[in-house]
């Protein structure tokens, strides 16, 4: 049984309430943040953000985005620390170090892992007067999709929509053959029938252009559309916040 | 010169008021129509919507995005009949016919005098109190897009953006070698550098999604992004609409 706990005191500044919170599972300690309008009053959508690799729950896009939905469009926000990253490690792990440990432990381990993790976050915020459970988003790229993409696959309707991608049916050649997440893709983004958005780099050098588009064409959901930005793998422009950002709160609007 | 005239009564329902129009110029006579806010009191900004083939200035898809730009944007639409479309042809005429007819004439000349239409009746709808002629946006696809394409290079800065697609640089067999857009679109694609969305339909059946693509790469904006929705050539979601109109309204907003 999981039990979540609130170290040091709640931050408010701009309208905008934050507090870190640790999950406490049988699997160990889950750190997340969780960020909400400082003006309650009824209780606020949730989107969940699963941050990309080598960042952590905490990262400015993520506190920059976490304030826009607080303060324009009254949403919640929280976001969780990936596997090897952020409070999960005592240090920061490099790339290539931790692709290594997760092809040592078996991705797909890992990658349960991190599910479960979402999981049970979504049921103890569900708990908070301040949270309203019926209306939750996913949104993370990159790694926040290698982990996401099977998390919406798991939740199913549980979420109202998601965006999702900068990842591919083709991973890079740097990383361990352990750690591909193709055959997995393969089975688990048909069955994500909620609305998604997915965002593609058109120039990016990490995952190649026609393997995104593979994944995007496995998608089961009725309801999707892909967006793309000229720019490398890191690239985000504010057009492309905007366009995030929006979609989830088309989605996560009105009862 | 050019002269406006507006026959018939101008009709006001659900905040919208609604008026035909003639721009009476050298090269005949241009049919529009223009859609504002029914409450003015300050100029609104403008959004020019060019239509499909075998369309006309008052599609219902055109009628309800006026509807959704003047009551929740505050936002002007206008709409001109396309060559041999609308009231420029006493009936309408065929899609096989209408190609035929412009490979007769030229396609340039056909293309000049459409852009000419669209500057002359911008400059018209720029001398109304109730337009700000500084905030002006494109939006049309595919005969909308090949018409709108050169309007928005040839207008430049003066659009604050545009909203193109449903086209490529490879024509459908179907249409006559003579009216190839492909040489123009080399030239004036790149042209263009005002923010623009680029829409394609993921398994379009007239315009391959790869000569789409070769557009989108063509064109000079630095802010431009590329949606893609499932479904073929003549599909459009609400979702979609909401991505155009959203675009729209997010460029045209403020001073």
């Amino acid at each position: 049984m999981e039990e979540i706990r609130w170290p040091g005191s709640p931050v408010v500044a701009d309208g905008v309430l934050e507090r870190r919170f640790d999950l406490v599972r049988d699997g160990g300690v889950v750190p997340g943040v969780l960020w909400l309008p400082e003006r309650g009053g009824q209780a606020a959508p949730l989107v969940l953000m699963g941050h990309g690799g080598s960042g952590h729950k905490r990262t400015d896009r993520q506190v920059r985005m976490a304030r826009w939905f607080a303060c324009t469009a009254g949403i919640a926000s929280a976001a969780i620390d990936g596997p090897y990253h952020g409070d999960r490690v005592p240090e920061p792990v490099e790339s290539r170090e931790y692709q290594q440990r997760m092809a040592a432990s078996g991705v797909d381990v890992i990658t349960n892992g991190m599910v479960d993790d979402w999981c049970a976050t979504v049921d103890a915020l569900a708990q908070l007067d301040a949270i309203d459970a019926d209306r939750v988003a996913y949104l993370g790229f990159s790694m926040g999709t290698r982990f996401g993409l099977p998390y919406v696959a798991a939740a199913g309707p549980r979420l109202r929509c998601a965006v999702l991608g900068k990842y591919g049916m083709r991973q890079p050649s740097a990383m361990p053959a352990g750690v591909d997440m193709a055959p997995r893709f393969t089975r688990e983004a048909p069955r994500i029938t909620v609305p998604t958005l997915f965002h593609v780099q058109w120039d990016d050098e990490l995952f190649d252009r026609a393997g995104q588009f593979e994944l995007f064409e496995l998608l089961g959901s009725p309801d999707k559309q892909l967006i793309a930005f000229p720019g490398a793998h890191h690239t985000t422009t504010p057009a492309a916040i905007t366009a995030w950002s929006s979609f989830v709160a088309h989605h996560l609007a009105n009862g």
